[in-house]
């Protein structure tokens, strides 16, 4: 097979230690499989500014243009969260989405069988959930304009949010394509009852709608839809929002699967290029213990495999080890229901090395 | 007593329903209290466009204004959504706060013991929520400037978040102010890992902390303040944030609470002058059959009494009231589990007005 060049960017706190656990699955699936991958690692996130004094550096940049695709741990910490701006890891973050032209963010939640005891949600209404959030990711008031300024009443701060039609069309074909792909239900989110943008985005939807013919769609406010998602959580398929929007309701909807320590996530551009990301943070206060979980991680792998190289043999593999593992009823420390028998993070990775 | 000017602006759909016996209490407290109000009736939302045009018709504006406070029920329905933005009744909702300066929404989310079962948290989740939210009502991306124009990728629409140091000063000192009446626990939620607005937002409530020493702050990015509720929402006591982020976290926290047809909400301004309102909408599909539940509209009441009239008495008159009747098992349709056994709003106004 030809050889897929991965960027790797392990970045802070648990990030190197779970990409570490990815990795040997990546190289599990070259034996079984006969794929075949070129690893180059960059810095990225705090450990980048510690070394190289920018979130973001150039060769990072350079690695990751021309890789196929990327894997991404986990960036920030306390260590940085005084830092100003341009020394922040959030800020590389949102460089490397704008410098890739990761456009939409692709956050499955759904609830793994071993795991539905530990949403707070009841069972019964948790049973069935299984959506995703499509999150525009390149555009909206992260991007927009931002400045400080004096006026009338003291010091002012702006931030401005905007959107072209052609932004919204982008990520809202291909949330309709994925809705496509599964039980053709789109859910698109706004305020377009107070904001600009959301009545764009509205009309942009509704125009756009009827080349999707088999796709039931439904406009829900973002106010109702942070209720809606705790009182029928399973009812949602796919929910596409804005940028600031879909950074609330996806992490809502992780934290409502009760699996928030399994999900992966995806962000994409045109094309088949795609940065791959556990949806849990870097963890800090567990980094470097060797007992963070790296399932997430090993599931985002999955979802490249899928998304961006087509693999679905190896995906399916990787999924069913998954399972297979935790069906067997081994846990790291943050889904162990007793906690005196987790098993640590290259214990977990070995265990799933070994069932594919 | 001297007389209190209450203007009522029963609006749409189960709004005059609920309306109507909250006034009913009201009286009750003349009785039982001495307390004198009297009462103007003023048309608003979907009601005034149709009547006279607008959504906030300049007599009503001029009832309001000239009261002590105002009792609202709710605006709007699918009559009016396709209307264009100055035929809204959202914008007449927008336009009153705006007029008559309620910069702050308090949001009380709490828990009645008899509709513990109607969350869709685990009861030992939810065990002891009782928390305030506290929304930025007047300022940010609701009011700034909101535009479309031609940009090189099509059109574009742009909506501009705002705030100065006096909007953030006066709404964390009150939220400070209110943690001081209760568990002493405050959370300012923001972005401000992006947002140029949350920084200015931090910035102030850091400045300001050190004059409430006796109450603990927690800063919370508004996308883990989206998970926290579901986590660990009993560890809140009062939560301040700014409008956008205010609008949603006040539904979710409202609707994990599994009570929202019980919850009411004051808007606050300068002074003692507060408009009273229940969180539920106009609920178009049950309006005029008598079976709304009036119970959020009175406990608005006793809100009323207790934020700007100082009523403490007839408050809590009106809340043992409410407790009472639920105690004894009546229930309206929407919080009742034997739908056969149901009662209808007058009945329910009616039992409570009788246990005063
Ligand atoms: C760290 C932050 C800038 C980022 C975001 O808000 O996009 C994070 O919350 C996320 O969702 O990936
Ligand atoms: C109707 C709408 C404009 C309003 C808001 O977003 O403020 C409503 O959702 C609310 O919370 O009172």
């Amino acid at each position: 097979a030809d050889v897929k060049k991965i960027a790797v960017i392990a970045g802070d706190g648990i990030g190197p230690e779970v990409v570490a656990e990815a990795i040997k699955v990546m190289k599990k699936t070259e034996d079984v499989f006969g794929y075949r991958f070129e690893f180059e690692h960059g810095l990225f996130g705090g450990i980048a500014i510690d070394e190289k004094g920018t979130p973001l550096p150039e060769d990072t940049l350079a690695i990751c243009k021309k890789s196929d695709a990327v894997l991404l741990g986990a960036v920030g910490g306390p260590k940085w969260d005084n830092n100003p701006k341009e020394l922040r890891p959030e800020t590389g973050l949102l460089g490397i989405r704008k410098a890739l032209g990761l456009f939409s963010n692709i956050r499955p939640a759904n609830v793994f069988d071993c795991l539905k005891e530990a949403s707070t949600l009841k069972p019964e209404v948790l049973e069935g959930t299984d959506l995703i959030v499509v999150r525009e990711l390149t555009g909206g008031i992260y991007f927009g304009e931002k400045f400080r300024r004096e006026g009338a009443n003291g010091e002012e701060a702006v931030d401005t949010c905007v959107y072209n039609v052609t932004e919204v069309e982008r990520i809202v074909r291909q949330a309709f394509e994925i809705a496509r792909t599964r039980r053709k239900k789109l859910a698109s989110v706004d305020k377009a009852n107070v904001l600009e943008t959301s009545r764009l985005w509205r009309e942009t939807v509704n125009r756009i709608a009827p080349d999707y013919p088999d796709v039931e769609l439904e406009h829900v406010l973002v106010d109702n839809c942070a209720m809606q998602l705790l009182r029928r959580p399973s009812s949602f398929d796919v929910i596409v929002t804005e940028n600031m929007f879909g950074d609330i309701l996806s992490d809502e909807a992780a934290m409502l699967t009760g699996s928030i320590g399994m999900l992966s996530s995806a962000s994409l551009g045109e094309g088949a290029f795609g940065l791959y990301e556990p949806v849990h943070g870097s963890a800090p206060d567990i980094a470097g213990q060797g007992i963070a979980n790296p399932i997430a991680t090993i599931l985002s792998v999955a979802l490249m495999y899928r998304l961006t190289f087509g693999y679905h043999d190896a995906a399916e593999a990787i999924e069913r080890a998954v399972k297979e593992v935790l069906d067997a009823g081994h846990r790291t420390g943050d889904i162990a229901v007793d906690k005196s028998k987790a098993i640590g993070t290259t214990a977990m990775g070995e265990l799933i090395v070994n069932a594919i």
